[in-house]
């Protein structure tokens, strides 16, 4: 079909133009002489998007889900006990994945569209008095409902409590595009994908540990290999890897980083909560219902949103993507066939958004829900109209 | 700026990705054994954009300009008289080239908003017995104003006064996206240009000629060598070229024909018109005015848009630009600050004119024009809709 | 510097133009209703590479290490025996990961340089009459010295001595260069990695495994989950992924894929015995050794050659990278400072190696190693003529 | 076919990584508001590379031919008389040029080998007491034969002869990489294109004019509008352009200057030198002859090699692409069939020049022109190394 296409899911996100050329090279020598100067000043600037100065950054060649797996097998051992809340289908997931992994999960189980349970979490923490519970599990930006929760929080309700146990946030789908900040918030590990905010293909799960973590490493049984914090810690010092890296990757990544500190952490936040709040006023245009259950919980990354009774949301984003190019998130597991997701992520502008809003509206009109043409795209613009108007004078 | 800019200037238009990943290559030898493997069905192709059987085609290295500059030196001689409208900036500056060379001009100047006046071309010919104009200029799709005119008209007022001056049109931009039928009109030279429908980098002037004017070529006395036909056919009948050929351009308009013949010319040309019919919906909404005074003459590569009176179109498209990362084309010569252009040409869907329509709309409220937002991207949302639910269930 | 570099290591090979410009692309979408029109004909075809009809091919976003551990964790359980023998570096490397991970390694120490020991292993396999050996680890090509092993004689060694266990084989630098029958040889998991014959970037673990194989997994317990087999099945029969697949990565497979076909793997496997023995008549032109200590041995993707007494191979690897933009391979832990590896797998021909051998016989000659410059280049061209004259008439 | 192709001819050259990288861009807007930051500061840097303060620097979209009928439409006159030397195809085809532009023609013809017959010019200028002569024609680096010219010597004689006439220099295979002074050699017009040592695709022709050939402009009456010197000031002094340029080609000439800088000129003609002498060597050692007569006409852009009679220059240039995808240049007019070209300029290091001759060596052997293989290979690498060492230490 003509055109660009809408790639409005929440992540993979569009890779931009700089990362894409950054990324389509020549293959290179993993072993060059030169490969340190290059890969040595990437470590440092990461530390810089996860706001960590006593942390080190791992770049294991895997998806997110690789970098949970990282997280718990470098720290635990077989039957340890970990804290986790599920409220959608990735906090779901990484709690299956310590259960597969032989460790004892006290899971709290929420409603999905809630966020972390802090004051749950806090009143475990403080029963447990005999410090049973080895790590604390966080997802900070929920992808499956679009829910945003308490880090900072949760680091309170160990620190009020004096609980020793690990703080693990995966921050695959708000780090780079929503505050994170691994040092204030006595984060351990923090697991990031390569294809959200840092604007990459997958490939890369992207940590950050604290030394409390490391130090853990050595008294950890999980077997582990290719996820080993040593391995890497051992060769990553000079420069290189323990084996073959995704060196195209790191060349995008470099790029990608280069555009977040350029712009500016804060900005790109600020620019994240602006456009992800252009979309809510657009679900509220459309009397629609987003997923997250609160104002607190809004995600600034991906907006999930309930279709009205009736109308079945897999048909609809089915419909926008052979129709239009357009493609939204399904909704996951329990949500399947109820909500679709729009992904606003990453290498994002108000005209894209603009874009995703005014062919939804289509979309709906051709599935024949309730909306009217224009009510949406119109909330937004007023919206982005509104507040922009002191930077656009600004800018010129 | 953070994410995708929007290109809607009347060229040069989008490249769209295939045709990008054609031009993306190693440097190619100009003088390879199987060169004419890939230049002989490359020309074979290009006649069926122009609907040509009998014709010839010729890529030169230039600008459209170059190309209109190779239709009159290859076949008029100095103090040959020519027959011209000026009804724009584009086709006054081929008027303007035509002069340079040392033609006469006899040129009816109409007001600009207006086609080519196909009568008062007849009234002239029949008045010409003598035959003293060689050949007569029709600018297709004139850029500067969202015009597009009657050829066919303008063969029929050749016919009827049994005039034998030739039919030069410039079809930059209108060829491959608005219907152009290069035998059935009798056209002896058609300009094309490879950044507009054919949806390249600008760089390739594209002719199609017909044997009445290679015969012609003979007894031409205008001075030419860089554009002389006759070097081209020499050598592109074995599949080469005279000079180094921009064979990357080549290797992209191969993509590019590739995909206008297997999207079919005839919905290439249907889906223009409905993407442009889309804007016009979305410019009366904002109870605006087309420069393009009659419905006949509405261009579906681009329109033409009058700012209300107090506001600067130069203003407003800078703004857009800087602010939100969207060009838009500037109203030229005597249109300056008036109007501002949307392009609606080459590789483009519904998506991505919604996105232009919604960002114009952001605009227009930053400057203060009185419009609705969400009003034209709900005309033009709603025109989607309904003239598309047939074709969106046929295609499911 | 100027100029292309030349890229000699065993591993990342040159990426070929059509892979790169399969590669960069927009993102896709990882949940698009069309994927799996896209990657079910993948999986399909895959398997042609592994010569397998009966197997499953699994891709997981990781380096060669990870299809190592994918191969063990999914069929064996802690304590389990295995059988593996020791002859280079990355033979080394696998049994470490074995050990780490809980297995019982029954490891031969063979000289490096040598390759599988396939008589120690039958006598071994033979002296299992409890068969507490589960499984054999084979490398085909061990890429630290140069040396293939002979997978058929070790599936004969476990035929004779009637043994159940598994055979698992590391094909990293082979698959897709050297021969290899997956069902011929009834291999059980085959583990080859993107970045060497598939012609890609590092990133992909690319495994084929048997029935007999997979049914071994339901009782297997070894943790695993990144790495599952059966998330992998449940998923990749609809054509779809656990977690986010890295797509741009499976694009360029598809290309690469598409050429190996299209060049006809046993071509491929010429064409590489061609260019790989051309590098070994100008070693032996140079008056110098292999590491591989028999002509059975001789590896058609990477050659281990040992510089005289008395030069340090690593300070010519580093002049011929910094000096003349030449990529060799170190030598690795025990052969390290002694031998330099020229790669030479892939997207390779005659020119690219005349390429490699030139300046290395000018880094030789920079470095002061005794050679008469121009004596190893012409015994490859003479090779390459006497062997490719038929050929060359034959292509005319 | 496998692997990476050899371009070894004398234009277009192999289009550098970055190069490729800066125009593999989505279109841009030719009349943003911001196309001035880029523009201007590009003119400007152009001029370094011609070595000129006080000249203006053209960028027509077109083939060096397009370059050549600017320089003289721009300045020249119906029946105005030029001096011009004929030996070779390129220097013919320029006399050609301007003959068919009406012009008078002294035309000196020369050997096929020899360069500018600078005391033929300085006895010509004398006897022209009536300064009939209003343009001295010189070509640089004559591409077919491999000549390269005394361009100070024709001014020379110009001073001597206190001529007033321009001088005009076909600079296409030499500018950027052999030496050329435009201002101290008084050159009035230089014309480069992009495809040689610019090393982009072809499609732009790149001039240098100075103020006295300018100020010619007012007054010269050949026709022209395209190549039109007046109308590129008018517009380029703003930063922008009378018709649409190809901004991806200047992205990529951005790229291709700021690489010429870094490196700095000198060290970019010292590297020609020390290329082309290589090839030289090789050329030696084969026992054939260059087609250029004397040391002093040796280009260090191009070599122009004499078959052995009784060879087809074309059956080995057919053979060497066939079979090994090596590109070489042909014998062009009277030389084709006898000779053939290397092309050693642009983006070039020892290993492509090796990877070459190797090559060459490999294709003369297959088809019985009696070299001994390795012969011309050794000579280079023995040149490149015995003049490469001290360069070697210093990098290290």
């Amino acid at each position: 079909m003509a055109g660009i296409r809408g790639l409005f899911i929440p992540g993979p996100t569009n890779v931009p133009e700089p990362v894409r050329r950054a990324m389509d090279i020549p293959m290179e020598d993993q072993r060059a002489p030169d490969l340190p100067d290059f890969t040595l000043p990437l470590f440092h600037d990461l530390k810089r998007i996860f706001k960590s100065e006593a942390g080190q950054v791992f770049l294991f060649p895997s998806s997110g889900t690789g970098g949970w797996e990282a997280a718990i097998t470098n720290t635990l051992s077989p039957g340890d006990k970990v804290l986790a809340a599920r409220f959608g289908q990735f906090s779901h997931l990484w709690i299956d994945l310590c259960q597969r992994h032989g460790l004892e999960v006290e899971s709290v189980d929420c409603e999905w569209g809630e966020g972390v349970p802090v004051e749950r979490y806090a009143d475990i923490l403080a029963a447990d008095q005999g410090h049973k519970i080895k790590a604390v599990l966080a997802c900070q930006n929920e992808t499956a409902t679009g829910v945003t929760s308490d880090i900072a929080g949760v680091r309170k309700a160990l620190d009020e409590t004096r609980h020793p146990a690990l703080l693990f946030v995966d921050g695959v789908s708000s780090i780079a595009s929503i505050d994170f900040q691994m040092d204030e918030w006595g984060v351990d590990v923090a697991v990031a994908g390569s294809q959200k905010g840092f604007m990459l293909p997958a490939g890369l799960a992207i940590l950050c540990v604290s030394q409390k973590a490391l130090a853990m490493a050595k008294d950890a049984k999980l077997h582990r290999c290719y996820f080993d914090f040593a391995d890497m810690i051992r060769t990553n010092k000079d420069g290189f890897f323990p084996y073959t890296p995704p060196l195209n990757m790191f060349r995008g990544l470099r790029a990608s980083v280069d555009m977040l500190l350029e712009e500016g952490l804060e900005n790109v936040f600020a620019r994240h909560h602006r456009l992800g709040e252009g979309v809510r006023r657009a679900v509220a245009a459309w009397n629609m219902k987003l997923c997250a259950k609160e104002k607190r919980w809004h995600s600034d990354t991906v907006s999930a949103i309930h279709l009205p009774d009736g109308f079945d949301s897999n048909a609809l984003i089915r419909h926008a993507y052979r129709r239009y190019g357009l493609s939204l998130g399904l909704g996951l597991a329990k949500l399947n066939g109820k909500v679709f997701r729009i992904g606003h992520l990453g290498d994002l502008n108000e005209l894209m958004v603009l874009s995703a809003l005014g062919t939804v509206e289509l979309v709906l009109r051709d599935q024949g829900v309730p909306i009217k043409a224009g009510s949406g795209v119109g909330a937004a613009i007023e919206y982005f109209h509104q507040t922009g108007t002191a930077l656009a004078v600004a800018a010129e």
